[in-house]
């Protein structure tokens, strides 16, 4: 099994001390929903991010690099083939689990609808099953929660190692990805596991991500 | 090299049979463009699709799966090593030529401000760097123009092979994916080259691109 955590994820509601702003109150009219109950968005809150937090709307508030990672990690065969358990760890240490059977929205708009009717519902069902739940965690103790065997954590800070060296048996995984576009961790997540870098430039998260579960499709035979 | 032609592509300006739809010029004048200068997609005209085109919503103003398909290609370590390049063919013939230096918005609403910008303009640039080019063309004179070496067609409806024997030696290869989500190529791309699929269920997109992908960075020994 290849246990896919994004760690850290710049997924959340719109904090507290911005729901007063201008820009924000006319983006939730706009939107028919109470602000507090709206994920922060960069790409249509960028302004107000920085009157709030000055130099931080390129890293908070990216729902969007989730929803691309998702796309790829959910529709991968390595997930039809039942091998790969995806997590969203967030930064304010909320812990989503993904059931391997859930079809990420296609539609970014509704991707996003879908995050934050979870975050109201804590809970998203089709029928008995439960497609997505969210609850309180660390991602400390999310790894030895779910059984996870080695662990890596992937990182620009790690050491320059091939993907093919990284994972190059069918041993369980976890594999650790950053939810950010830019900076660190800020769980501890470098006592968990080894630090890898697998590209001498940064990598999106999605691509990290294609990496590991080809990688890891491969040694099992999978594809 | 890797060739990756999204062929048959769902990408197109709201038809001009469209064009007076209320549902259309209500969305036209939110965004404040001409109809005509706006790209279709499904996500937001799925009523107005269906009454001009019924039954077609699903496949038809798809610019969400190219935008996904174009992150994963063009973020890619294949890319990033001067080893890919990205075209994508409409379904109405008109193809985009990218840039490998390009970076595809992270935005999904500023990607597709990008494609409408390009279909008004047919070329964005940086500088003296053309990023995107926009120019009429049938895919399967576009194959030959690029020096394609061997084309591989990857469609649910080829011989089911592993992606290991699709891709097995660093020869340059054009992979034909379809820019579709459903349903099958209109363009005749089976005269082009072998078909193949490589899962025994139908795949999205990106998926078939990152495999192939994938792939040819392990022939290539570039991860």
């Amino acid at each position: 099994m290849l246990n896919l955590i994004i760690a850290d994820s710049e997924l959340e509601l719109i904090p507290f001390d911005m729901l007063e702003d201008y820009a924000i109150r006319k983006y939730a009219k706009k939107k028919n929903k109470p602000a507090k109950e709206i994920i922060l968005d960069s790409n249509f809150m960028h302004g107000a991010i920085d009157r709030y937090y000055p130099g931080k709307s390129n890293r908070m508030g990216r729902p969007d690099i989730i929803y691309i990672v998702l796309q790829v990690a959910m529709e991968s065969i390595l997930n039809k083939k039942g091998k790969l358990r995806v997590f969203v760890h967030t930064k304010n240490n909320m812990i989503i689990t993904i059931n391997p059977e859930t079809r990420i929205p296609k539609s970014y708009n509704r991707f996003v609808g879908l995050m934050e009717d979870l975050f109201k519902k804590e809970e998203i069902r089709s029928g008995d099953n439960i497609l997505l739940s969210l609850s309180e965690g660390h991602v400390e103790d999310l790894v030895p929660q779910i059984g996870a065997g080695r662990t890596v954590v992937f990182s620009p800070r790690g050491a320059v190692s091939r993907i093919g060296e990284v994972i190059s048996t069918d041993e369980d995984i976890t594999a650790i990805i950053g939810g950010f576009s830019e900076g660190d961790y800020v769980s501890n997540v470098y006592d968990l596991g080894k630090s890898v870098s697998i590209y001498e430039e940064e990598l999106t998260i999605w691509s990290v991500a294609s990496e590991a579960i080809a990688e890891y499709e491969r040694v099992l035979g999978v594809v």
